[in-house]
C-alpha cells in the first residue's frame, strides 16, 4: 500500500424530504447566494423548496451556470457576490454548479487574477468562503470532494484545481431530486462515476486489499444497477443507491492509498473543451482505447479486473483482457453512450490539435507512470477514430 | 436503504515514518498533554518520538491508562489538564487510551457529574478540548470515529458515549508502529474488527447494495489477512491492511444507511465488566451463538454472508447458514481464540448475575429489531456455556 492522507469533513445528509434540513444547516445569520444552472431547478420546484427551507435569511439568486462551467460564467457570480458581500454560497444541481460553486469560493477572497486558481490547480487558495450543496445529478462525486473542472471559453482550456478549503461544508443528498432528470443525464452520470472508479484502480497491484475491492464493490453496483436506473426515472432504492455510488466513486477514499491515472479525463477533457461533446462521453471514448493500448503495463489489474468485476477466468491472460474492455465497451453501449469518435462527427483531422492542446495544457506525462506522452495520446485518439 | 447523516472529518495520516508529521499537525502554541497506556510506548521509542516531533511545545504526560480503560483513572487525567491548562490532547496507543482520551476531551469543560456523560450516551456533551492520536494497535476503529466506551471500576459498569465533539482531529497510523506488539493484542483487534463489521451487516436486507459490498470486503480482506498478520510481525504491507481495514470497520461508513445490530458488543461488555475477559474474546463468544439465536431474523443476510463471504453455495438454506457460523467460529480459533464460556472458566452460574447487569443497564430490547431482550440474551448466554 502506498503512504497517503485521507480527510473529508463534507457532512452527508442523505434521504426523502432532507432539503427542509437547510433550516438548521445554514447559519441563521448567513448572507446566502444560491447557486443553480438552468430553469430545470426552478421548473421542478427544488429552488422554491430550498428558498422555503432558508426562511428568513438574506438570500439572492445567481442562475446560469453551464455544463461545463466557464469562468466568464462564474466571474459575474464573484462580482454578484462582492458587491452584495455574500458570505455563504449554496450549490443546487450537479456537478457542473457545484465545481462552479467552488471556484466562486474560492475567487471571491483572492487576491490576483483568479484564473491563476486553475493555472496553479488550487495550490494558490489560501480561503474560500464556505460552501454547501444540495445534489440533484448523481454523477461528478464533487458533492464529498475538494475538486473542481472549469473551462475558459476565450481560450479553449478546461482545467481542474483542488483545495481542502473547498470541500462542501455539507451535501444534502435526495435520490427523488432525480426522478425528473432526462435520460440521458443519468446516463452519463453512471459513466462518468464508473471512469472515475476505473481511473483509481486500474493501475498497477500495490497490496491495496481494500481500495481494490471497494473500487471493485463500486464499479459491481454501478453494473448493477445503471442501465436499470437509467430506465426506471422513478425507482427510489435504484437511484439512492447511484448516488451514494457516485459520490463514494471520488469522494478520496478509494484513492487513498493506491496509483491513480487519470488520462482518460485529461484527454476527455480537450474533447468537451474542443466540440462540447458531453464529459462522460468523451470517457467512454477515450476509456477503452486507453485500456487497449496501456495492457501492457496494467496487466496484473486489468486481468483481477476480467475476474472480479466481469468473471471472466476462461482463455489466456489476452483473451480475459480484451473480453473484460470488450465488455467495458458493452457497458457504455448499453446505457446508450456510443464509444467512437467518429459517433461524435470527428475524424482524423481532430487529432492533431487535441494533441497540440494536450501539450500547451502540460499533459505532456500523465498516466499512473507519467508514460503517455502526446504521442501516445495521439495513439489513443487515433486507435478511438 | 435507510436515510442517514454521514460525517466524519477525521483526518488520517496513513504510512512510515509519519510520527514526525505532529511538528504541523499540533498547533505550534498548544499545551499539550500525551496520554497513553502502559510501559510499551516508552520502552519501544514512540513516546520518545512523538515528544521530539512534538519540539519545543510544552508538554506533560499521563500514563497508565488501563484496557477497558476506567472513569477513576481517567478522572485523574481530568484534574491534571485542568490544573495544568493543557488544551490539546494527545493519544498514543491502542482503542483504551484514544476512548479514554475522548472522554477526558469531553470531561474536562463539562459541568455537572461527568459520569452523566456515559448515562446519556454523550447526548448531554456540548463541547470537548481538541484531541488527536498516535494509533499503536490497529483494532477499535476509535481514532476516526466520535465513540467511546468507559468502564466505572466501583459499580462494574461499561457504558459507551458517541459525540461529533469527540471525533480526533488527526489520527497518525504508522503500520510498524505495530511490529512490537503480543500476538494476542494482533488477533484480538483482528476479531474486534471483524465483529464490528458484522453487528453493522448482519441484520436484515434493505437493499443497501454499497454498503454491503464494502463490509463484506472488510471482512474478506480480515479472513485472508488476519491469521497472517498475527503470524507475521514485522510484515509491512500485512499491517498495513490490517491497519486500514480495523479503521474502516467502525468509522461510520459501512453503517450508514443500514440496520445495526450492536447486541454481541452490549453483552460482551458485561462479561467484560464482570470478569475481566479480553473484550474481543467476549465477542468470540457470544458473537456465534447470537447469529445461532437470531438465525430467522437475520435469514436473508445470513444467506447472502455464506455466499459471498464464505463461498458457501451447496446444501439446504439451513446447512449453508450452519456452515457459515460454523466458519465463522473456526476463523476465531485459528486467530488462537475460543468461543465457549467455559473456555474462560464460566459456567451456568455466571449468568444470572450477567443478566441482571444487562437490566440495570437498559440494555432490554437490543439487537437491530429491538426484540433481544433479557430472556433472549440469557438463551444465548447459555448456548454459549
Amino acid at each position: 500500500m502506498l503512504d497517503f492522507e485521507f480527510y473529508n469533513p463534507t457532512r452527508i445528509v442523505f434521504g426523502r424530504n432532507t432539503i427542509p434540513r437547510l433550516a438548521d444547516l445554514v447559519p441563521q445569520a448567513a448572507r446566502v447566494l444560491v447557486l443553480y444552472g438552468g430553469e430545470s431547478a426552478r421548473k421542478n420546484g427544488t429552488l422554491d423548496e430550498v428558498k422555503a427551507a432558508l426562511g428568513d435569511r438574506d438570500v439572492a439568486e445567481f442562475g446560469g451556470i453551464e455544463p461545463n462551467p466557464t469562468f466568464e460564467t462564474l466571474m459575474k457570480a464573484v462580482e454578484q457576490v462582492r458587491r452584495e458581500g455574500r458570505d455563504f454560497l449554496l450549490a443546487v444541481g450537479g456537478g457542473s454548479v457545484i465545481d462552479g460553486t467552488k471556484f466562486v469560493a474560492a475567487a471571491v477572497p483572492f487576491e490576483g487574477d483568479p484564473w491563476s486558481i486553475l493555472e496553479t490547480h488550487g495550490a494558490n487558495v489560501e480561503r474560500a468562503l464556505p460552501l454547501a450543496s444540495v445534489l440533484t445529478l448523481p454523477a461528478t462525486g464533487s458533492e464529498m470532494n475538494k475538486g473542481s473542472v472549469i473551462t475558459r471559453r476565450a481560450t479553449t482550456s478546461k482545467l481542474a484545481f483542488l483545495s481542502d478549503h473547498c470541500f462542501p461544508q455539507f451535501s444534502i443528498l435526495d435520490p427523488t431530486k432525480t426522478f425528473t432528470l432526462p435520460a440521458r443525464q443519468v446516463a452519463n452520470g453512471v459513466a462518468d462515476a464508473f471512469t472515475h472508479v476505473v481511473e483509481q484502480y486500474l493501475t498497477y497491484p500495490v497490496g491495496a486489499l481494500v481500495q481494490d475491492r471497494f473500487a471493485e464493490s463500486l464499479l459491481q453496483t454501478l453494473i448493477e444497477i445503471g442501465p436499470k436506473a437509467v430506465a426506471a426515472p422513478a425507482d427510489y432504492d435504484l437511484r439512492a443507491n447511484l448516488m451514494w455510488t457516485a459520490t463514494l466513486a471520488l469522494n478520496g477514499l478509494i484513492g487513498a492509498g493506491v496509483p491513480q491515472d487519470w488520462a482518460t479525463h485529461m484527454i476527455g477533457h480537450e474533447l468537451t473543451a474542443a466540440h462540447g461533446i458531453d464529459h462522460a462521453r468523451t470517457l467512454a471514448v477515450v476509456l477503452p482505447s486507453l485500456l487497449r493500448d496501456r495492457r501492457a503495463a496494467k496487466r496484473g489489474k486489468l486481468l483481477q479486473y476480467a475476474e472480479r468485476v466481469w468473471g471472466i477466468t476462461d482463455g489466456t491472460e489476452d483473451a480475459r483482457i480484451n473480453a473484460a474492455i470488450a465488455r467495458t465497451e458493452d457497458f457504455f453501449h448499453g446505457l446508450g453512450i456510443r464509444t467512437r469518435l467518429a459517433d461524435y462527427g470527428l475524424d482524423a483531422a481532430a487529432i492533431d490539435p487535441l494533441v497540440a492542446q494536450l501539450e500547451a495544457h502540460g499533459m505532456t506525462a500523465i498516466g499512473e507512470h507519467g508514460d503517455i506522452t502526446p504521442t501516445v495520446s495521439r495513439r489513443i485518439l487515433e486507435a478511438a477514430l
